[in-house]
């Protein structure tokens, strides 16, 4: 055995005991009794517990200095490629800064919770400063000299910079905003959809979805669940949906999402099983296949005009008389401070502001104190409404208290790498909207899996996506894609 | 922190990773989708190697002899007892032989099922052989000249001997005998339950008597699985069920037991949560509850009259006219090849006999090749039926197949204790029957929780029976439990 097969026995279980801590996300997301919660909690530290001394193990720091990647193969390249960055990641971050993280992350989104629910930013203040403080502190560890926001930001996105993505960024701003003024002061407004639509239905419909855009069933599962999520890698990519009697776009277009993750996950090369490999290559590129499978293909002309069909066999008449209007009603735009709950113009503004706030935070320019008016007065700016309350503004996400930073621009880099696979996969698939009116997405979905989802981990995240298209990636195809379909849909 | 508490926390983390394995091994049989087989054979695999370098870590060996028991309080000295005894069985084995059982072991089963399947006993016999080599090598190891099968039955039933449960064992074969002779020969037998049980129904009927013997669904969850079992312990014990539309007995009371099974470890002292303590204490004592709940409490005549009754507004008439037919129909005797599916009277025939032929298995007195003369000319001594088919004879059982040898006799001995248990519960209880009538165990599994199934793994298993008792365990009172129960239903 050479000192690079040692390592990826090491690391293939390394890879084995992260599946199984995943898993018990997935379980306590969807099986768990509620009482077993404290024991849970344990049993998921002991769990971190085993894989941080594996990701610290001496034997690692000995195996990396006896290997020269120079003498192995592409694959054995990329492998050794993911094992010294993690490894170097991990290291750089004293321990005790690393459990404290932990600590009070585990803490804060609790904290989070409760002020969101009694729609109090001040009672959440105290505890978003310390969390800022200790991602400061972590960034300057991991930077050494360099960039603080870029470090944080490779946990998500290797590869990219906070410079990249503001020059991207910049360029999708005007143009955005310019767009959502357009629709909303069109004269012609799609009715939004209204009625009753029973869960079991929706569940029998998602599940067909999920089905019609290749989720393979032999190696994952639905369930239902508060969030839905995708989880897992390999052999085993479980999903999770959730149905709102109202609102069956939500079942729908949540389904077809974390089907477009798990089918990236299900599609990796099988060789790369358990290795560093096996997982989709970043989050960028991750969302760039959800948002794919969920707008570019489930919310287009065609596909929408088989849903339409599916829609009333399940349902009956719904008040909704034709394909075209069911179109519009499934891309209505409308106003809304929710970033989950908005459609693909107004998302970006969303990710947009949050990107320049989050910035902001880190270097140390945006006090917490002043989160609340710098986010309302640019949610104003671009979204030309005031926010009534926190939990329609800054406290409405997650993200950042559980030390999230350097997250959010990976979902408009996801929208942005989607425009970019949907032009060139429209070149070079012409007929594909006849498929996509009979409900078959096949053609789309071999083509990304041949592509791009293949290669998991082989190539880093920005040339997975430009080999896949054949140009390198910018936000002109999204821009295009957008303007042209919204400018159909509302006649201007 | 003393050597004792960082023994402890050590010890807590171990057992939360048990309880996480265990956990995958419930999501195996329950909700893996069938494609993850190969993935899930590595990440068991790396737990159990995770489990086993803390089970051989070197600081084990430091702690134990930093610790003075006799300093320790009660429960520290319980820890203690269990810590020792499993740490000096880990390191007794040889780390090549451990794998080797693990390695075999792992194999065999599918062998057997695929011999059991083709009724092919000499496809099965050379692997049964090397299993049953493997295990002699693993006893002579554990025991160090002492006794080689009480070395293998100490993995289930500490402190039990084969001396001792050959006396009990002894005592009980003829009286079982000649009560399963009376029966089959007595001129009023009564009818089976004939006719189809809806799933939906018999899957709600069978929730309802879960909660009614106790078990919590906040700690715990019920689904369907190919095999009924109980899975974990502390605050999340999970249990599973099956339906056979001919056979609503088989969910009902198979329900019914695993509820045992899985009500003592919800019962036990949360103090003892993830410690040593926090388990059932021996195979032997936990069967002595999850036969107490099927059939000294579920199969009894009062709680088979409030059976019957929800039975009739589930599923409408079904043939049978009166509660007291309906006892009679529940606790049929007829002859029978199979242990699962045998009676009260005739289980423990099977045990009997089981326990004698593995005793001369790994005394080598009796050959893997003579095995189907032996069980077949056994079978025929204690039922009165010549076995037809090795599918109907040694080859019905996986335990042999996976290493089990010393499990089979608690089965019995759960039995035996389950009737001391019965005994003492009826006199301090003599309104029991009025409870049950009703569908309220609650006197009994409120009597067992306080007396036996808080104390988990406090004392030794016999002794843990002896102190809810009042009496040294003996088979006298489930014999005599025998003999009249069914003496008053077959009216001899």
């Amino acid at each position: 055995m050479s000192a690079y097969d040692d390592l990826m026995a090491f690391q293939r279980e390394t890879e084995a005991l992260a599946q199984v801590a995943g898993r018990l996300g997935w379980d306590q997301e969807t099986m768990m009794p509620a009482g077993a919660a404290e024991q849970r909690s344990e049993e998921m530290a002991a769990m971190e517990s085993v894989l941080h001394a594996r990701r610290t193990d001496p034997k690692l720091h000995d195996w990396l200095g006896l290997i020269d990647d120079l003498t192995l193969d592409p694959v054995g390249q990329a492998n050794m490629r993911h094992i010294r960055r993690r490894y170097a990641r991990t290291m750089k971050v004293p321990a005790k800064l690393a459990s404290e993280i932990a600590r009070v992350t585990s803490v804060a989104q609790g904290v989070w919770a409760r002020a969101r629910a009694s729609e109090d930013f001040a009672a959440f203040a105290p505890t978003l400063e310390k969390v800022v403080k200790l991602r400061q502190e972590e960034a300057a560890a991991l930077a050494e000299g360099s960039d603080l926001y870029d470090a944080l930001l490779d946990d998500y996105e290797p590869g990219a910079t906070a410079a990249g993505l503001e020059a991207m960024f910049g360029a999708l701003r005007p143009r955005l905003v310019a767009l959502r003024e357009k629709i909303l002061h069109a004269p012609h407004q799609p009715l939004p959809l209204t009625g009753e639509f029973p869960e079991a239905g929706q569940l029998t419909l998602s599940r067909e979805l999920a089905l019609a855009f290749g989720y393979d069933l032999n190696h994952g599962r639905i369930d239902k669940a508060v969030h839905p999520f995708s989880s897992g890698s390999g052999l085993d990519v479980r999903i999770t949906t959730r149905t709102n009697p109202a609102d069956p776009f939500n079942c729908f277009y949540s389904t077809i999402h974390e089907v477009g993750h798990a089918a990236y996950e299900q599609a990796i090369d099988r060789a790369y099983l358990l290795t560093p490999l096996g997982a989709g290559v970043s989050m960028g590129v991750h969302e760039s296949q959800s948002r794919s499978y969920e707008n570019q293909l489930g919310r287009s002309r065609a596909f929408t005009g088989f849903l339409y069909g599916r829609m009333r066999d399940t349902f009956g008449d719904f008040g909704i008389s034709d394909a075209e209007s069911f179109y519009a009603s499934v891309n209505r735009v409308h106003p809304g401070y929710i970033r989950t709950e908005a459609d693909e113009v107004q998302y970006n503004l969303h990710v947009l502001m949050r990107f320049d706030l989050e910035r902001a935070l880190i270097d140390g320019s945006l006090k917490v104190a002043d989160l609340p008016t710098a986010w309302n007065s640019r949610f104003e700016a671009d979204f030309g409404v005031k926010v009534d309350k926190p939990s329609n503004g800054c406290l409405q996400d997650v993200h950042w208290s559980v030390g999230l930073f350097g997250y959010f621009p990976t979902y408009t880099l996801g929208n942005v790498y989607a425009g970019c696979l949907t032009k060139a996969m429209r070149v070079a698939l012409p007929d594909l909207d006849s498929a996509l009116a009979r409900g078959d997405t096949s053609p789309a979905t071999d083509w990304l899996r041949e592509k791009l989802q293949q290669h998991g981990g082989l190539h880093e995240p920005r040339d997975t996506v430009r080999r896949a298209c054949g140009f390198e990636p910018d936000e002109g195809p999204l821009l295009d894609y957008l303007e042209a379909k919204f400018g159909a849909i509302y006649q201007f």
